[in-house]
């Protein structure tokens, strides 16, 4: 009796696309700069990029690298690519040639779409990539190709209008996206998402963030990292308006939140800091409600209170690639309305509780894989399994294997379950400082250092200590005009902590970032150790 | 490398109460009178309930019949029975002892739930139904229970907490309720849900409807509906609060929506019309914005207007119980800030587009199945496929293939759809009035009579003619204090209109209704014809 032509339906963030364009057909789906697209104008562009990609040949399961910033050309390819069963691989753009190299050659790419921005760091290996065929030119910054190839523009016109959408032969546990870990130790792993997660992360993101059709979207969040998060299907799906962004610089955010109205975006804390530091930012007027969603790290009080403070409303979400981007979100409870305004800093800066899509989740002894108990103090491991998890390693089955031991997907952060419920991660797995058999959180330590009032950001690691063997080391940026010194930090520590656990030394200066904004600690870390390989199980 | 138990969780919509349990133990989820019960209590009274159950060797797959209101009790058996693997069927309150008989018999129930209002007419044929090996009486009317069977309450406490939840031998296209239709023709059908169908129905509702942890939701439409259009799930997952109703009465609906603080509600056109016919309706305070979904029939511009001149939002949906309730929505255009109230009353009265989780809809030609042109004018069947329609008739494979046909779910209305893509239904099939040949919309000629100044509602049916087979005839409930002529509603419509689609007769009076409010114009047109069959292909 079960007629799956009638009353079943696959799971995939591309069929949102026609309902959007039918519904609002001249509503603007796209601005950029001043460009602006409708959702007629979008959904044309998109069939024929689509059609322009079946024109060479690309199919079902073939692979379409993209390295490109938030311009709307990603974005079509969010819906193009996997309309036609093909799969997307959105690259950082910030590698190197080598990178690019390693990537586009393990992804086994058939077609690369380069932003001229960009190009520079693929010519030099664009000879040395037998699997691609097709490289396609994304012209801002030159009028011409800078690689091999037709431009975007005129390869998008030579496509063929409303292309299957999508294709009956798609199975939703198929590949949707493959997105390459950041790789802080190895190469970086490729993690593939299929049809049906994606769809379901869609309609999570949606509810979580409150997603409607007058929404406006500001694409500070790079799109590259975990799809942007599913917000590229997410946005479209309820026909609201992304607006894009080249680069991410708190000038031209603030205008465009001005200009543009806009109701959400996402952004690591990094981002954030430079929103709070911008000078102006006092001065802006929002003409809506404005909410943001952050991760990639835990928000630090100053900055909660400093987006507070601009009147944008802050929630922190967690996840990580393998998870599609978040999975818990730190839930408002009614209760804190009573709270002073650094208690409910210290709340919402954590973690959180599982997503509506995400919904499994528990912290874990390492050993026995037993939960910790809620009490706020027993470290675990984080684990989770679900609708969200990645379907595994692109061509790595033991990596796979290995993050999914035991019947989790297995995230490598260590945390804390609150007597409430609310997770709070403690460190990285590879962040603990063993000080003489000791585990030392360096969250922890960042956490007092972030009180003092000098201190602007703070990262610590490990260091090699002729005693202890290893002992923390806090690397601080301090606030424009303080000049604290390295005896005031750590007296503050041991004033507030266990002596043991205060920093033995501290160094000023700015922090290695990756591009999503992410302190890079192992960098930090491997300076101090000389370059010596360390592991903390 | 896919892992099913890492990386893919069954779709069902029981998993979101522990979520929101976890998340907020102390938050009141269900609102009855002067009873409260947190999120821990509800999740609690289930698990309890679910035990119960298993004690008494229910299982999967197994009936459960509920013939109850709106209360906590039927709102426990959304998750309490699916929880076991067990089947819920929810049964219209407003029946007769013959037909409980022949629908907990077609159901093959095993176990019934009956609140002690409607006791009554079960009494009658409890001793003959031989499959019910359980019956469990919700005393509210009583202190005892009125059939052989323990009472509610105590069936409860002896019900140990914490079953599994779900299953592991659920699969996601398994049964999770089943709804029978109420049967204007022939005997009521059971339209049978998955939990896969009921998830997405559940996403879908969330979305549209923009529910948020802090919603309020009224109970004024009835559980037994489409499982309330999934709202027992979906205010549930968001962890909202359901305020439980045992009748719909606009004094109480009133009372409610004021000391509850109510956000959303849905209803029938036929409830919002006693809210508005309320006399102190106008001096309703609302405390938020409220916002309304009304299906079931097409929402008069007196009823659009008389709700937003209380302050009420209303927003028109459509569909069946084939369709787990709403599968267009008639979204708001920016557009319409611009019209007239008039013309944006006719726009909402338009059925509209497909939901985001309904997606795939179209009004086809009834021969060649080929989509009508959007011109407003053409009248085709709607049809529908895709993730929320049914999975078919339990036990009636033959009109689950003939509702199935051509691949598509055949609603049996007619409708046109508008340059902007909205879908408006024109009529049933059935209602469909043929005046020597010509086909007449009943609906149409309803549309003009609701414009006169002192109709309230009208019903127009086929009535016997001499000369042309049938002809109009309407049926109209004046305003209070009005009394307008026979003479004055037909010259009325005749000015209006093409003269030979007014109606030949009219007749003044009330309009018989159903349980869920819509008028049940079979009844009218069987009276006028005197019990004679007639079919309109």
């Amino acid at each position: 009796m079960f007629r799956p032509e009638v009353n079943r339906d696959i799971l995939s963030p591309v069929s949102f696309l026609s309902r959007s364009a039918e519904i609002y057909p001249d509503k603007i789906a796209v601005v950029y700069g001043d460009l602006r697209f409708t959702y007629r104008e979008f959904q044309a562009r998109i069939q024929r990029l689509a059609g322009a990609l079946l024109a060479r040949g690309l199919g079902q399961g073939d692979k379409v690298v993209y390295i490109c910033p938030n311009t709307p050309a990603l974005l079509e390819a969010h819906f193009a690519v996997p309309m036609i069963g093909a799969v997307l691989v959105c690259v950082n753009t910030q590698l190197s040639a080598s990178e690019y190299q390693y990537i586009i050659d393990h992804s086994d790419a058939k077609a690369v779409f380069v932003d001229n921005e960009f190009a520079g760091q693929v010519q030099p290996i664009a000879a040395d990539l037998p699997k691609v065929s097709l490289f396609v030119n994304i012209c801002e910054y030159t009028s011409g190709p800078l690689l091999k190839g037709p431009e975007y523009e005129s390869f998008l016109a030579g496509g063929q209008a409303a292309p299957p959408e999508p294709p009956a032969t798609i199975d939703e546990n198929s590949l949707i996206a493959i997105n390459y870990t950041s790789g802080t130790t190895g190469r970086p792993k490729g993690v593939m998402y299929s049809h049906r997660a994606t769809c379901l992360q869609t309609l999570g993101e949606i509810i979580e963030a409150g997603l409607r059709p007058d929404s406006v979207y500001l694409w500070t969040l790079p799109m590259f990292h975990c799809n942007g998060w599913s917000f590229p299907w997410a946005v479209t799906a309820v026909g609201a308006t992304h607006v894009c962004l080249r680069r991410c610089l708190p000038k031209e955010i603030f205008r465009l939140i001005e200009k543009e109205s806009v109701s959400h975006f996402c952004a690591s804390p990094n981002v954030l800091l430079t929103m709070i530091c911008f000078p102006e930012a006092a001065a802006v007027k929002l003409r809506r409600p404005l909410q943001v969603l952050t991760a990639g790290a835990s928000p630090s009080p100053a900055i909660i209170q400093g987006m507070e403070d601009i009147g944008i409303d802050i929630t922190h979400v967690y996840g990580l690639t393998e998870l599609h981007g978040p999975h818990t979100i730190c839930a408002w409870q009614v209760s804190w309305v009573d709270l002073d305004p650094e208690t409910v800093a210290r709340m919402k800066a954590r973690q959180g509780v599982a997503s509506i899509t995400g919904l499994h989740m528990a912290v874990v002894d390492r050993e026995t894989m037993r939960p910790v108990p809620h009490d706020g103090q027993t470290v675990g491991e984080v684990v989770m399994r679900g609708h969200n998890v990645m379907l595994g390693y692109y061509k790595d089955p033991e990596a796979t294997e290995q993050a999914f031991r035991g019947g989790w997907f297995h995230s490598g952060d260590l945390g804390v379950v609150h007597p409430d419920g609310y997770l709070q991660i403690t460190d990285r797995a590879s962040d603990v400082i063993v000080r003489g058999g000791d585990m030392i959180s360096s969250m922890e330590i960042e956490e007092i250092i972030y009180q003092h009032p000098d201190v602007l950001e703070v990262a610590v690691v490990s260091t090699p200590d002729p005693v202890w063997g290893e002992a923390p080391k806090a690397f601080v940026v301090p606030k424009r005009g303080r000049t604290p010194t390295e005896e005031e930090i750590i007296e503050f520590c041991r004033s507030r902590h266990a002596r043991s656990k205060a920093p033995q030394t501290v160094e000023f200066g700015q922090l290695p970032k990756t591009a999503t904004g992410k302190t890079m600690k192992a960098k930090l870390r491997s300076r101090e150790w000389l370059g010596l390989e360390r592991k903390v199980s």
